[in-house]
């Protein structure tokens, strides 16, 4: 049984690994919404993306029984943050990625030594890989999103957000496997005041918005979405699912052209690189996620790893 | 008289108005060099430029007495950090810029309340027009690098930069009238070991360059460069020349090829947005700036505010 006070534990455990990030104002967000609206800058993590949390959370407290090395599934991010915190432990990882993963993300993942299978046509078969990786080597599975180490990881985001905005009455991010909700929300629920928790979704994978329709896991379709890292189902038995239930995780959904539209403004307005899943965040709190006005709002960019042909095709 | 103290005593003046920016590694940087790269991220200041701890710093100082309120030219950035701090100071602010001055500077110079007059043929006729504009109607002329105040904040990037960054042994920033490196080189006048101080100029605007070669300040053609911050000459009896002359500073030029390179490396490998200027220093680094191999070396990113359109052209 997760606790909030495991994510406060989790703190100290990943600072070697994981860089304490700022929070900027956006202007033009805070204009458009009525909010005020800052900006938790995961995308200055080392390997660009907030994922680095949890796997060092991981990497902390398991390299030493790891004999046999991590492996892992991960659209990139998730395999970048775990070579690198494997990488720092002097433990060997295997990382199982769709053929589709962003170049930057595989390039990273590469650079920092981790062995990288991918050759998978979505990120479902990438995970049905890994555990079957895992299953024959004994190599210590650590999931992107359902793992409660990488959970807690996850949550510190929400403890250092509320050292630099003490205001902060929403946090918002963006969901795929749900790790980052559930670890903000696993966080909240051991503050003395409530912060309401929002995830958005691609329109075009909506495996929460699904799940917590049906009251239980679904299957969806695997489409292709400009926030590449969102991709694909939910692992049945998911710790996710019962905490983005259980705590109250506000879900919404992002369209495909709002998160283009915020790739740009994000480049335009904030300055900032921003890769899609962090735009699909930021696109949910442009499109009025939270609701009312006059709220301290803290969106979380959760990674910058947008491939530059991309990125110069939008900004066009 | 100068003296490094002052800098020390400008960090808490400013603190209500600036951030306090992070570094991070450049993993790219330092296998291009073979020095530990980090970059002062001053693009993520509010106005999204270094300059707003130099105009806090004079606002600090003189708002009180200001009460005919603040006037200065810019090519942007400073103007756009004075209209910031004497907001929150409210104090008036005229700014004069050069018509051709990026525009998302100028927006943000409007949006922040201050007078803009952006009807000079470039960085020079602006100067000489504040300074008239200042003698006419008493107001405090701020210039962006030839005055105490200015170079004091700016030198605050040092002090941070060694809490973060505490091996550093050399600092490069691109220079343009010469205030941030001069605030460095005081900065660094007054710590017990010695930290290298690089400034680079565009090769189309060498105004320290040759000022330093003929032994007093001279002057230049004014020439069009993507570094849009660095454009215009040294005005007569500058402090900042002095400092430059005999902190120390170590000057070069970065070509205009090296400079647009610069801003799409940074986008593609530390997924950044940064400006002309900030590209113009990490365009010296990735050329040799820095001799040898295995220091630790600190790159100020100066800003990030390049016009949409450039940026999207220069990627694609």
């Amino acid at each position: 049984m997760l606790r909030a006070a495991d994510v406060a534990a989790a703190r100290a455990l990943i600072a070697p690994y994981a860089a304490r990030t700022p929070c900027i104002r956006s202007p033009w967000l805070s204009a458009v919404t009525g909010h005020d609206v800052w900006l938790k800058l995961e995308s200055l993590q080392p390997t660009h993306s907030f994922k680095v949390r949890g796997a060092a959370c991981a990497v902390a407290r398991r390299s030493g029984a790891a004999t046999r090395g991590f492996v892992t599934a991960s659209a990139g991010n998730h395999g970048a943050a775990l070579a690198h915190a494997a990488r720092m432990a002097g433990v060997p990882v295997t990382v199982h990625a769709p053929r589709a993963a962003a170049a930057p993300k595989l390039d990273t993942i590469r650079r920092l030594g981790a062995l990288l299978v991918a050759d998978y046509a979505n990120y479902d078969e990438a995970e049905h890989a890994a555990l079957a990786d895992a299953s024959r080597t004994g190599a210590d599975y650590v999931s992107p999103y359902n793992d409660p180490d990488v959970i807690c990881g996850q949550g510190t985001i929400l403890l250092e957000t509320l050292d630099d905005v003490p205001a902060c009455d929403a946090i918002v991010a963006p969901v795929g496997g749900g790790g980052l909700v559930s670890g903000l929300a696993l966080a909240a629920s051991g503050l003395p005041r409530r912060i309401g928790i929002f995830g958005v979704e691609p329109e075009r994978n909506p495996a929460f918005t699904d799940a917590l329709r049906e009251g239980r896991i679904t299957t969806i379709p695997v489409l292709d979405t400009i926030a590449d890292g969102l991709g694909g189902n939910i692992q049945p038995g998911s710790l996710t699912f019962g905490l983005v239930r259980d705590l109250g995780v506000r879900m919404s959904l992002a369209g495909e052209a709002a998160m283009a539209r915020a790739v740009c403004d994000a480049a335009e307005h904030d300055r900032l690189v921003v890769e899609g899943a962090a735009a699909a965040a930021l696109a949910g709190v442009a499109g009025g996620a939270v609701a009312g006005a006059g709220l301290t709002v803290v969106v979380v960019v959760s990674g910058a790893n947008i491939d530059r042909a991309k990125l110069a095709h939008l900004l066009a």
